[in-house]
């Protein structure tokens, strides 16, 4: 067993959703979290992404600027969706697959990240079923 | 060490604090969450399932019916609440027990699931004690 | 790789946040828990933290009796922040004393706990790189 854990954008949780759903997860749960990616260091990078951030605001005030610039300096995180899903190890890499294909976009940056951990035993309440059958 | 989710109903929130301050459990933290279990493909049990979820709505206008059948497909999520519970490796089976006992409904669906994960330490960051001590 | 799983106060959210982008955590995440620690028995411990908490909440009126009663008995729990830090292994002990620098204060409780998970694989959405690239 697995737990899946998907970190991604607010518009993107419906077709999250959808996916999951398509490809069979066996229950999940979606969470509000505030996140941030990894911290670029590269100047080039941060001004593409600049460019990016600012086309997708499609407004360039100060405000906007200054929230970007917090957002590129890692001292303001943006809000963001996670969800945990809980899978068979035969089931993960086709879940992976549906979140990625849900969540991918023409930007550069923000499209989130999908992490999976080890899971020891499940169970489920009602029935006290336990390991890959509470699933 | 382990950590101990259990995703419950929100109206069992207060008897899973309870069951976990009982059992002695070492420390726990409560999130919000919406969430869905395992998505049902048999007619028969998904019939059963939309009878008890109306009866337990006390209505059946057509709001309340695609509420449910919403949930019954998949594509409507219902707020749980969260526990993630810190916990000793000897201490997992009676927390365990202690959740379950709690949570269980004569209802025949959405009691909840938990699931155990390996912890490989931890810190209480007052003391810096580490490890089991830390729990 | 690791998860790191941080819960601290409120007011150390932003301190921790700096921390971790000074370390140069690799992305994280921060969300809105209600949490308690261990249930202390020692009497002696208990009249001396609801000493603490009486000082720190500067009234001492019914209400806020009632509230740290409840608290040290483990019936009430009270907002936290989790963080959770995706980081490469040889990144965890910068990246965990970094967080308990942030959040060490002078209090006998209430500090907040560190723990660290395994991670099996990581994936960024955007690029589909996979393990440790994905950090």
């Amino acid at each position: 067993m697995k737990e899946i854990i998907a970190v991604v954008r607010i518009n993107k949780v419906s077709a999250t959703k959808k996916a999951l759903v398509q490809v069979g997860a066996a229950g999940f749960t979606a969470l509000k979290v505030m996140g941030r990616g990894r911290l670029v260091e590269d100047k080039a990078v941060i001004a593409e992404r600049r460019a990016t951030l600012l086309a997708l605001a499609q407004k360039d005030d100060y405000n906007t600027e200054k929230l970007i610039t917090e957002f590129l300096d890692g001292t303001r995180l943006f809000p963001r969706r996670m969800f945990t899903v809980l899978a068979h190890d035969e089931d993960v890499s086709k879940i992976v697959a549906a979140i990625i294909e849900a969540n991918r976009t023409d930007y550069n940056v923000g499209d989130g990240k999908i992490f999976v951990l080890p899971v020891l035993d499940a169970v489920r309440v009602r029935t006290r079923e336990s390991g890959d059958a509470a699933i």
